[in-house]
């Protein structure tokens, strides 16, 4: 594994082998702490982040690397001065040993490595990819259920423009007898291409019009925030908010996730429930983040 | 010492202990340089700062950590996209062995508190307190002076939004005899809530009409910007300047602090003047922050 | 050499030591790695900036010092309260052992030197000075082509407000037999102070009126971009791009030199050509910073 682009490069034994990985970094951190001592990593971020670019910031730090980072790429970079992102790509290239990016280009991560001879890492490519997300997803998931085969996962909110939960179809599509729902607004439902791929995989898909249409016993509750910015009409708020109510008609193991940030969509009544989990999902960010470094530079 | 919220959390013990400790490390800080090798700080500040942050950093570099920076969090995370200040913290909690937070809520600080579990410290909330800074400014005046017993301090400019000189009162009114002057324009005077503080803890203060009432040997003029920023109204300029001339009408003991930045409120033209004490004031914001951390973690 | 405010300080024998120290280090960089390990430098940008900031920060981690970095002054720090340059460098001036700064004053870096007692390293002053870039350029010049005298250069693009092609100017200058040819729009022609100074020095300045009119056997062409954000009236696109064909009219030892960042002025079909420098060119500032910041403490 040279880059990190999209989830679609990630096979089912590379995604075992990094689970694996992280798995053993969160159980073990001190043993990797000089691991990357002689590596310094660029962090350009393009868009506003909190959790992506503090999380791969931290496991930077904790692998022993250092970094050079630009917080906002946008304003403070030369891509005001209109330079293209192949160019400042080329740059960075002789200043750093990888490059970890966010951009508002779908393809910026392609783009990306298509200049760069070092590794490049998408940390997050406009609506298109973010797969480090949802590696923490699944990781989340495992560690929590102790395997993804059998899973019953149901995403909601934005299923058009949430690439979190396009990313997470991808991944959890490569285990056996998965089945996944879907709850959204009409005008958020998933785009067909995503049916077809899991279709393609031997994954059911059950579009629901309501909470009372999707499994009691559902493992995973995966919400996500209707994202505004990327739409210019006003789409109102969400509909299938998920509050203590709605959470206590489901089994005692269906846990809570979100990408976050989170709006409205999950109350924050049921914060302190033990199956709310998108807490403890962010902060798997760092071992995640850790064991795709590591895994980068061979040094797993 | 688990966090630094506020001065109202400090006590004249602790606070001895920590200024003590702020000499210390002063006078040698080499001994200190590996202290926190082991932690990572997260520097999250969603108002500008030039003083507080990169003094904060340089205390964090100098104790041997390292830090995940957020230099302009209004505008380059997740709370653009409407996240909670609980729900930003509560993340980046698994990130960091502490925060250290600028924001403009008053509550900043506390709420925080409330959802971390690692040390927070307030880095300047609202317009309420900024304990980092009091605590440099009665280092300042007790590595001058010697001692706070019997101080007589004038404070001026701002008194109704300057959260530095609300944290002052409080930590000197802890200490015997201080005596307080205040002087101001009308509409920025000292809020009556602050003088029956001050009264309360025994401390007299004096509301000045111009500089011929505050007395000749008064210990510190401690002067404050005019914060445009958060009025709605134009005040004007500041009334009460102190240039050579009205420096000259003082003691030769008498000392001019000021947090910084300054617009016109002091003239530049006693920069060189032994009694300007705002710029090593500043540089002192390293010691106290050096062991602000090290008290935080247990490590003085 | 105590501070870097400008090359008009350099003279050829600390240009050439400059020039030698950064060829050493970017042989063997392992050597440098903790040459710098008891610094923190204060890196503080008013102005946006990919490459200069990064390459500085890439020069600090790789001379194993620390740093503490503002991204965007301009909307993150005290100016925006109205701090004057010389209040903030005087605080900073505290908090680290060596500044460096971009700032859009043309007398920034002499300003900044004017009450810093801390080294002062100029990373762009307004549209005055940017002495590492003509550092890096004259390196890579150098490195090409193995020396200086005799040098044959075409400055192209904005020749007015380049503070690049000025600084340059001033450095080749230093040599003998060095003779420089202009290309470009009307409005951007080399300010006649320019011409008087190469004069001066020996040098003669050729002004052309298309790339007919310039040698075949140049060595360089360095071209600039017109950087609109400078100019109030719109003065169009380059009439002067370096294309495939335009390229192939001149030398195979002709190489082609841009500061970056570049719009049009220079093709992207050439990017591949071997006489492209530009990227090479950029990577260079991290060895050339290097040797400044070596030379500035001392430790060359």
């Amino acid at each position: 594994m040279k880059n990190l682009l999209g989830c679609n490069q990630l096979n089912k034994e590379n995604l075992i082998e990094l689970l694996d990985l992280a798995e053993k970094v969160k159980r073990n951190p001190e043993q990797y702490k000089n691991a990357l001592s002689d590596k310094i990593i660029a962090v350009m971020f393009f868009e506003p982040s909190t959790r992506t670019r503090m999380s791969f910031e931290s496991a930077i730090l904790r692998l022993g690397a250092r970094m050079i980072v630009t917080e906002n790429g946008k304003t403070n970079s030369s891509s005001t001065k209109g330079e293209s992102l192949e160019d400042t790509v080329r740059v960075i290239n002789g200043y750093a040993d990888a490059l970890i990016m966010r951009h508002s280009l779908d393809d910026s991560a392609e783009i990306a490595q298509s200049v760069a001879t070092i590794p490049v890492i998408n940390g997050g490519s406009g609506k298109k990819e973010h797969p480090t997300q949802a590696l923490l997803d699944i990781f989340t998931i495992k560690e929590k259920r102790g395997k993804i085969d059998g899973l019953k996962l149901c995403i909601l909110g934005d299923l058009v423009y949430g690439r979190t939960t396009h990313s997470l179809l991808q991944l959890v599509s490569l285990y056996d007898n998965v089945e996944v729902y879907g709850l959204s607004k009409k005008a958020l439902e998933l785009p067909q291409k995503y049916i077809d791929m899991l279709s393609e995989r031997g994954v059911k898909y059950n579009k629901c019009n309501s909470f009372d249409e999707v499994p009691k016993d559902i493992d995973v509750l995966y919400h996500t925030r209707i994202q505004k910015e990327r739409f210019e009409e006003d789409l109102g708020n969400e509909e299938f908010v998920i509050n203590k109510k709605v959470l206590n008609q489901f089994s005692e193991n269906t846990i809570v996730m979100h990408p976050l940030p989170r709006l409205d969509e999950i109350s924050t009544d049921i914060d302190d429930d033990e199956r709310a989990m998108y807490f403890k999902q962010a902060h798997n960010g760092v071992p995640i983040r850790m064991a795709v470094l590591l895994k980068i530079f061979g040094r797993d």
